[in-house]
């Protein structure tokens, strides 16, 4: 357990209380929180932001991103999300930072009968969950919207999906990091053993494979940058997530006029940009969206989301290693996971106890997928198993 | 009239015999003519080759490109083309450098019935100009390129448009520029009276307009530039120009593994790049091509083409000013007339009579318009007339 100014650190003025790999949002969070609670950290990257965070949109959608068979994940994502609003008003008094921060909500779409009977069998899923989704009638529709396409057959309203321009995040957190007293260091890591911190946190996304042997593989995405034509604002103000003639689509339109339009899921770990990929994001974002023929091209690019096997985050210690904790593993959910990843992490270097809300994401769970098998058929041992297995970190 | 080592320039040794206004292929090589002729040369602009060339795909067809109501301007094109072979060998002589010269031959294509018989109109125009067109079956299109998409309903071969690429093209031409002796001077020409040079020649593309008042405006063309993956060359070897659902298209394929996307033609000055149009071209390249979807995309670029009220270019001295020659308006074929305008146009920096080849692309045709009609009418008075008109350049 490491508490602000401990012993310790009077003993050894120059070693850390945590060294956090990967500036990253993550990363940069979780270094702000342990720095703020008093702890010495060091905050290892050559090129802060770098990763996927600088391609992703930033979409904070628990609910249009609650999908089958992952109710532990969205579980995550609806806490997370409801951390943002604390989250951004801290970031932004910390720092004076924009972050660009936008509760306009979300609304889903489907262009063809054949999307929009896809889309409604996930909505309904989502609203079985509890969470808010809003059908709407394609009048309506328009009404939230008039510049979605006429021929757009129907859509939802999902308000509390709000979002962040993770390309303002990302340097926020750095500055909150350093004022709280986290030291960023440039160099790479190509090994833990060469940090010396009483607790090393990973957040170094896809890194994180090469450094800790957790399954962590890339997933390509391809995401388009288009700026509304004459210095203006787009011409919509939600995020639009749209299924059109199969495709996924997202729109997010920014106060600069930007709009991201994202993004493929691919399984291979190059950051090329494919003809065919641009090819099929603009074709649906212009089918969702005419207007947006008109908009300027200014960026094509790819990133590498950190992927796991089942698609969840990777949050706490390293089997048998107390002092290495995991933070990895956000795949398309970075930017939303970012508060409660950083505050628990953050628990969990000062306390040593990790909350409950991280069981389900423990490192172990792939390794020790045979005994877990064996644990949960006996039920309550399983739980008192794990109990021990928590307090032996601490 | 100019000679090589005037007796003027002996007189007087900083004033250049040719100041030439622009350095894209146009202005460059007639640079390169006038000083392989012993004139001393000043070619001024503040970023050589960084107009529409650098945006060109470098395709040189006169048969593709022989379009109804164009006659005068086919002429011109077959001219030039004809000139290509020695111009390139000479070139490359001079240089020792690569210009990306290949001779595999356009195939035209159309992608639906529809496609074709548009096409198929134009390629009869063709053939009816004694042009070298081949319409070909299905089966025979596919022998020649196997990549083209089975969809594809027909197609016709012009096996002497050729290519070359504009990037390699406009380096080597100022390379041959300064070894045959002519300077490059970087400042920006704002007023032709701030030149002091016995002839000047004003190859300034777009910027013509501001310098001469001659109507040459900006013909805005977006391109896409894809690369074939794993660093090999494309698969197909001609140049291919389809129609496909209505939309042309070009692809030309380079031995560096390159494929130039292209290209819109709109009127308008801008050079951003719009979505809807990266969109079009891609939709239609990869109708055409299926191929290309896994092509990597590497660059959207647009460029400002020097249009001309005729579509023609502007060649030879302004009216009343027989020290003052242009050389623009190149519009969509300033690569393939390169040849023709530096040789006609060197011919009349030291002749002093223009070929009977530039009486349909003299200046004074848009401002004698008025005259000329009358002087038709009167038949042969008309040739008489030109002729004296001519004569009072020298």
């Amino acid at each position: 357990m490491l508490t602000g100014r401990s012993p310790s650190a009077h003993v050894d003025r120059v070693r850390p209380d945590v060294a956090v790999v990967g500036a990253g949002p993550i990363g940069l969070a979780v270094a702000w929180r342990c720095a703020a609670r008093g702890l010495r950290v060091t905050v290892h990257d050559p090129a802060p932001g770098s990763g996927a965070s600088s391609v992703a949109a930033g979409m904070l959608s628990p609910v249009a991103e609650a999908y089958f068979g992952e109710r532990e994940l969205t579980g995550l994502l609806v806490e997370s999300a409801a951390r943002w609003p604390g989250f951004a008003a801290e970031l932004a008094e910390a720092t004076g930072a924009t972050l660009g921060y936008r509760t306009e909500g979300t609304l889903m779409v489907g262009l063809t009968g054949d999307d929009l009977a896809e889309a409604r069998r996930l909505w309904a899923y989502q609203q079985s969950l509890g969470l808010p989704v809003t059908p709407l009638r394609p009048s309506e529709l328009r009404t939230h919207e008039p510049a979605l396409a006429p021929r757009v057959r129907g859509g939802a309203l999902a308000p509390t999906d709000h979002q962040v321009d993770p390309r303002l995040l990302v340097p926020a957190l750095r500055t909150a990091a350093e004022r709280a007293g986290a030291v960023l260091v440039p160099g790479v890591v190509r090994r833990l053993a060469d940090l010396d911190a009483a607790v090393t946190v990973v957040a170094a996304g896809c890194g994180a494979a090469a450094l800790t042997g957790l399954p962590v593989r890339p997933v390509k995405g391809q995401v388009v940058r288009l700026r509304a034509p004459d210095g203006g604002p787009p011409g919509f103000r939600h995020v639009i997530r749209g299924y059109a003639d199969g495709e996924h689509v997202y729109l997010v339109p920014r106060d600069t006029g930007e709009v991201v339009v994202g993004a493929t899921v691919e399984e291979r770990g190059d950051t090329t940009v494919s003809a065919g990929a641009v090819l099929r994001l603009l074709r649906a974002a212009v089918e969702l969206m005419p207007e947006l023929a008109e908009y300027d091209l200014v960026e094509t690019v790819a990133g590498r989301r950190p992927g796991t096997p089942d698609n969840a985050p990777i949050l706490g210690a390293l089997p048998g290693r107390p002092d290495v904790l995991a933070a990895t593993g956000h795949h398309r959910h970075g930017i939303v996971l970012t508060p409660v990843t950083a505050d628990l992490i953050a628990d969990l270097v000062t306390g040593g106890v990790p909350d409950p809300l991280l069981a389900p994401f423990r490192p172990d769970r792939f390794t020790a997928r045979a005994d877990s098998a064996d644990a949960s058929a006996a039920g309550v041992a399983d739980a008192a198993n794990q109990r021990t297995e928590e307090e032996s970190w601490s």
